[in-house]
């Protein structure tokens, strides 16, 4: 089967499509016929080097929809690997499909059958390779970790990666009022298109004075550094900062807010198996189709994923799959 | 009546002892003839102008103990005035006994009667008036924010303030494993004594490596700085951090531990009535007694008042009112 590999760290041009064996799936695995797959900034992180415990050769990719050859059927797979019985934390010794586990940038990957789950049924194979990851991540940190509710206002700052995409059309979909950040004005247009309701260019380094202090009940960050302490500033007393990156790998903030309006900062990474059933009947529900930036054939692999280290998308950059 | 009075700001040698009119009682409210208060750093803070809303002269003091003379009970006072009737959060025009409301240093006070509550029986005069504020914010802190449970463990960064000595009380009365940092030996032995089963002094810059990574459930932290970015890094996944203060205005935290944690971090100020009622109860059952520092005459004042500015107590500093 083709699939795209990492032989060693040092970029995304160092990514290679060859001829591999497909894998052979273990007891209690279903080997699934990939047809789009999609890419997230850990695949990008992770031919950078800039990921832990990482082991090459590798298949990398965590996102990906197609077939079930077996029940012949369209399926989507949740890339949390052994997330465990307790629904507030992953177990220690989950991982994420893609890393060390071969992942979904190949004919067929091999992964357990409670990952796979039917695809739902209004969207092409394209959109649904481009919502596991991103999708679970934002359903979690915007409603089981954000609880996130009807007419209160998020804070979405950086828009424009696959996460913060999903947290706007997931917002907007329960009612919520949205302000979002980014230094582009080309996708604060596209932000403001999809029911952003209010746009701020964060280019003016007091974009914060935008916003009134108190006006905000949540933001969902992976910005840190200075974005994550002016957002702190702006919650409201008893508002939530829930964060599930740090771009910035450090922050400095300020401690009287959060103690003195009693906030939450509350950390997230993926979701359970129950917020991916969840993620996935919300988004059927609401008839929510993600944010395709640009689909890509395989071949067209190291340009697609030097878009994504560029950070020049506005929400997901699909591979079709042969 | 005999009051202790500030008019201007500029620390704690501009306390007064005065003869004032006593308060006259509004309707809802209770004249409660005070035997012991004690200090809070809040109270010094005002002194030297660090504290929002100061508005003088004004008598200081948001803990109280003594007599209700109608009831001829013996009673302890909730200071925080107006919570409001979400748990969650205090309401918007809450307030704290002592700033703007004229407190607990004098022989009498006006509070609302909600605030009123019996004086557990185990304690004495001056220990029951150790107790209000502090034990109020540490309950919420352990407990109803940091929901400690037995045979977890809890780090209380800077033993020796009137809210660490009870966090580290009440964590021993749940059976939980506590671990306390100082810089003061002496304040080390003394938490040994209460029945700390970790001290470490934090004079040595790397402190932090006396405690296995992941050992921590849950850090009660009014620090900021530097040690709350070393506790962070020390808590385990799903861990907490409850923040009351910040003596350190800022901190610079690490994100990476906060997201691929799933960490907590939850500010807290203060308590909710159903903590204060929780706190008595609790202190009742375990028969809990405050440490208590010194106890100071009403004259004594501003010594009483320096000794907490130098913050060289362990425990509460109560003042005895004649």
């Amino acid at each position: 089967m083709k699939a795209v590999r990492l032989h060693e760290v040092g970029g995304p041009q160092n990514l290679r499509i060859e001829e591999i064996e497909p894998p052979v799936p273990a007891a209690g695995e279903t080997l699934v016929r990939i047809r789009a797959a999609a890419f997230n900034r850990r695949d990008v992180f992770i031919t950078q080097g800039l990921y832990p415990g990482i082991a090459l050769p590798r298949t990398l990719g965590s996102d990906g929809a197609g077939f079930d050859p077996k029940s012949e059927t369209e399926v989507v797979i949740d890339p949390m690997l052994g997330w465990g019985g307790n629904p507030h934390l992953w177990a220690g010794d989950a991982s994420i499909l893609g890393m060390p586990h071969d992942g979904t940038f190949a004919q067929y990957v091999a992964v357990p059958t409670a990952n796979v789950y039917p695809k739902p049924a209004h969207l092409t194979m394209e959109e649904a390779g481009a919502i596991p990851l991103a999708g679970l991540t934002a359903y979690r940190a915007t409603f089981t970790r954000g609880q996130l509710e009807a007419g209160e206002t998020v804070l979405i700052p950086g828009i424009g990666g696959g996460v913060q995409t999903f947290v706007l059309l997931f917002a907007k979909a329960v009612g919520a009022r949205t302000i979002v950040t980014s230094g582009t004005q080309a996708k604060l247009d596209r932000a403001r298109a999809l029911g952003a309701d209010v746009t701020i260019n964060y280019a003016d380094p007091e974009w914060h004075k935008q916003i009134k202090r108190g006006e905000v009940d949540l933001v969902v960050d992976s910005s840190g550094g200075d974005t994550l302490n002016k957002a702190l500033g702006l919650l409201r007393p008893g508002g939530r900062a829930v964060l599930y990156g740090g771009t910035r790998l450090e922050s400095t903030i300020r401690i009287f807010p959060i103690f003195w309006n009693h906030l939450d900062i509350r950390g997230t990474s993926m979701g359970s198996p129950e917020d991916f059933r969840g993620m996935l009947d919300f988004v059927t529900k609401h008839e929510i189709r993600p944010v395709v930036d640009h689909v890509y054939a395989m071949d067209e692999v190291v340009t697609a994923a030097e878009r994504m280290a560029a950070a020049e998308q506005f929400g997901k950059i699909v591979l079709t799959i042969p």
